[in-house]
């Protein structure tokens, strides 16, 4: 975590990966990656055997405020990951930490979990093999509407399961890349948690990060060093 | 905080009261206050100029997560109190402290903050000087409802302003009474914020206080010593 924490509180270190969970909404309010391209697998090089997987209850999480199998079953929503299960081919205990349920949050699967945010994970994953690393911070968004009704602004998302876990309107990825020169790059991303047109291309939903910051309540990367962040979003600073 | 925090994370301590700020809703998660009766002064006893108390930012939050008083402008709400201001009567600094925009929620004013949960506040303060003292925990809360369309369960709320400041659905104050005789006694109360009949007995918006906790995501009063804790919102353990 040398570049800062986005925010303090509830704060689990699982190894590969760190996550700060949110006990209202039962979902992580961000989980924090660093993936370096000699630790990636390929898929036909995995070193894990995946029917081993099994989604699980984080039992650090105080039984009130965590997330179950249960609330997900009839659902309809896919138990997406945050820290990808994909990023971890190394290793069996990282895949399966993966799959704690504090490390997931409620992800339309069609169009959504298995195509455009698994397009995404398959881009950081592409990218970090061409560079040093990437940095990565993943989480959920409840983003406001205008209601047509009153014209008011109004965050509305569904909650799950006995345990109401909050299913997010949008997801956010904020991706640092350590390119091959020290020198770093900045994504962000934020997708609707919904079916999306399979010919858009990632880099549209690019946004600025502080609209993320501030959506999120959450400040990304503060302490990198400025001087080195040579582009964001594609543009040269 | 002899009897534990609530949760951590983003802790202010003003003195008299604390607060644990939430950086995505810019409203307080909860408001701790410990209340003697003899620092408990009769509004004829004032100490304090009330016509100096103006409502603050609170400079101690990042400017994206820190609500204004430009949100609350033409919002149609009030800036309802959290740690009340007629709780400090003896301290100018401290009732000063309470108008900082951490403590403050965007309450509706005629049939709740100017009613309803005034007379709440009031009933906390009456308890107060009967007793030895009383521990609050006060804050918002964003409860699920049922749609009407689908049947499913959906968190809905308004924001206001540039910033978003969320406008929760209701307010929730735990209340711990220390007897004359060091005993203790738990009441706990959720109301809805809304315009509420004027009529309706404030026992009626008792409720049991874990289903506070499940709503809010924290743990109230976790260290109080169960066998001194003799009645439970009015009735005998």
């Amino acid at each position: 975590m040398k570049f800062g924490f986005p925010s303090f509180g509830n704060i689990r270190n699982y190894g590969e990966f760190v996550v700060s969970f949110d006990k209202r909404t039962r979902n992580a309010n961000w989980v924090f990656e660093h993936i370096t391209s000699d630790r990636l697998l390929r898929k036909d090089q995995e070193a894990v055997d995946r029917t081993k997987c099994q989604f699980t209850e984080d039992s650090s999480i105080h039984p009130y405020f965590r997330a179950t199998n249960e609330d997900y079953k009839s659902s309809g929503y896919d138990r997406g990951h945050l820290a990808a299960a994909g990023n971890y081919r190394h290793s069996q205990i990282s895949t399966d930490q993966t799959f704690l349920l504090s490390n997931i949050s409620p992800q339309v699967g069609k169009g959504f979990n298995r195509d455009a945010w698994n397009s995404l994970e398959k881009l950081v994953r592409a990218i970090a093999r061409k560079n040093k690393s990437v940095y990565l911070c993943t989480g959920p968004l409840y983003l406001p509407q205008h209601d047509d009704n009153d014209g008011k602004l109004y965050v509305k998302y569904e909650v799950i399961g006995k345990n109401h876990v909050a299913v997010p309107t949008h997801f956010f990825k904020i991706v640092i890349i350590e390119t091959n020169t020290g020198d770093y790059e900045q994504l962000s991303f934020v997708m609707p948690n919904k079916a999306l047109p399979p010919d858009v291309p990632l880099k549209n939903y690019l946004v600025p990060v502080e609209s993320v910051e501030r959506a999120a309540g959450l400040l990304f990367f503060e302490k990198l060093p400025k001087n080195k962040l040579i582009k964001v979003n594609h543009s040269k600073r």
